[in-house]
């Protein structure tokens, strides 16, 4: 007896990422009850994103040009190649203001389970651009759980075939942290990998 | 340094109950990266729902005519009226199959907190439709949430005044539990033990 247009709105409402039968029906209701504005908003801004956002020719991330304005820019290294999973990582790292490379974002990260292995994730593409004259050394920064480390290895093999020069961001204890609120696995992690001073 | 049309749908998707920034990143990514065809429906969806959408002349639910199916449909029992916060509850009741009344949906509760009073539950509209002739015995199903209790106890208020008869629920119903989360046979019991009040 639901009403056909009410019905679609929460079966569509079930595409973004952990929202079930319940959540969505909440969503549905809350948005036709209290946030029609906002619902208005979000149809706009969903159909206005679709036709305008593609993947720089360059970095892969989202962008409303060709090349995105980060790539465009003359005053970045272009040197150094940081290759992260998630425009978030991307944010995160220039967060920081201790690099000034360039960045190749993957949009995700290799994983089997969910049907994602290296044609998915278009890896041609970041080879591609890895290979390009004035790529002096490839920067993995893939995030370092079991999916990332599995991405970084994979493209390590890939590049260094090609004789690219690969790293990978160091792994450790978090500046500030103490021993005994790090886990163990860190911990070992810092042995093995241990510097002389 | 993110698109605009980016920015500007995560900033939209924050319209939903529960989602902050971190979430509506995440969504947005997983939307154009992952699902542009559900991406795309939701964004029909929305705007297809919020321009056929109305509320019931009758009973105040969301429908498509001036009066929804259950309204018009006369083998309902038009001397009950049966009185819920949201949709949801109304289906609960209806899968008991334990009533062939009416309903009214008065799509909230009052919330002072949340600035939802007499006048933005428009009450008005439920009064009109109880005192209609025809109407024998009004039933408060709010839920036995405070807010719900609230509610239940200023619709008994108007409506005693006006001559209503107004019954509730009864307790079988767990105090302070949510219609949505309470099995059919509880239902069913709080229908038949309902209490004049």
């Amino acid at each position: 007896m639901m009403p056909s247009s009410l019905d679609a709105l929460i079966e569509a409402l079930r595409c973004l990422p952990g929202v079930g039968p319940k959540s969505a029906q909440r969503m549905a209701y809350h948005l036709l009850q209290r946030d029609q504005r906002g619902a208005a908003r979000l149809g706009r801004a969903l159909t206005h994103a679709l036709e305008v956002l593609r993947h720089c020719e360059r970095c892969n991330s989202f962008t409303e040009e060709a090349v995105c304005p980060r790539c465009a820019n003359p005053r970045r290294d272009a040197s150094l190649l940081c290759v992260v999973e998630m425009p978030a990582d991307l944010a995160m790292i220039e967060q920081t203001q201790a690099y000034s490379g360039l960045y190749y974002v993957l949009m995700g990260r290799l994983s089997p389970l969910d049907g994602i292995g290296p044609r998915e994730l278009r890896l041609g593409k970041l080879i591609a651009r890895a290979t390009e004259d004035g790529v002096r050394e490839v920067i993995l920064a893939t995030n370092f759980t079991n999916e990332g480390e599995a991405t970084a290895h994979t493209v390590a093999a890939l590049l260094s075939a090609r004789g690219v020069a690969v790293t990978r961001l160091s792994r450790g204890v978090p500046v500030g942290g103490e021993l005994e609120h790090t886990d163990t696995g860190t911990i070992a992690q810092a042995l093995v990998e241990r510097k002389t001073v």
